[in-house]
């Protein structure tokens, strides 16, 4: 029996993996990573304003699901580098669309925020 | 002088519009409201497990950022349609590629998180 996904049930797997990349953290988090391998402390000064909390348990979210890397070095003190999987890289090129929208639509998106607060006004 | 946008700047606009989008109730309203206009109670039929005051949050959030148009009919009661702007539609197509990716992995995904989770057992 083949199985079937649907993104719209809450029970669906396909609807917890778009519920993970739903997120804001994961987002900034796999666009700095597809720069290439990171340190924690690069990543935390690269995805500026997050919490040391939200990004362990953001980077620990992406290990489990195989889309991130973690390499610990046999160094004192250990160092510690993050990547992308080669899974993690492809969803990568797929969330790229959404960055280039929001650099190409900005304005537009503002526009319509002004035009928007007006008429509320 | 250029505005110069970058999205891991926390009061950059296009961190906001990132913000937005890495939102699971935005992404599958998103998704419901590409397969044409869609009545309140048809829109929350479609997102399963969505609440109302969630969905009232999203689609006005949407609405002030011009991607989704609300449409009252002057009937008795009143019906009010939502659709997405021309605006919304290019949005549409950019994160179809992160429903596609789920469909496409959501195998590697599962087998991914077994893994993680015999080897944290």
């Amino acid at each position: 029996m083949e199985t079937v996904y649907d993104v719209m049930e809450p029970a669906c797997p396909t609807r917890q993996i778009v519920g993970r990349i739903g997120d804001k953290w994961t987002l900034l988090v796999l666009y700095a990573l597809a720069g290439g391998t990171l340190r924690y402390t690069e990543l935390r000064a690269e995805v500026k304003g997050v919490s040391q909390k939200m990004l362990t348990q953001t980077l620990r979210a992406l290990e489990r699901d195989g889309l991130v890397d973690r390499h610990v070095h046999a160094t004192v003190p250990p160092r510690v580098d993050y990547s992308l999987t080669e899974l993690g890289a492809s969803l990568g090129t797929a969330i790229a669309t959404i960055r280039t929208w929001a650099y190409d639509h900005v304005e537009e998106v503002e526009s319509a925020r002004e035009r928007y607060d007006e008429r509320a006004a």
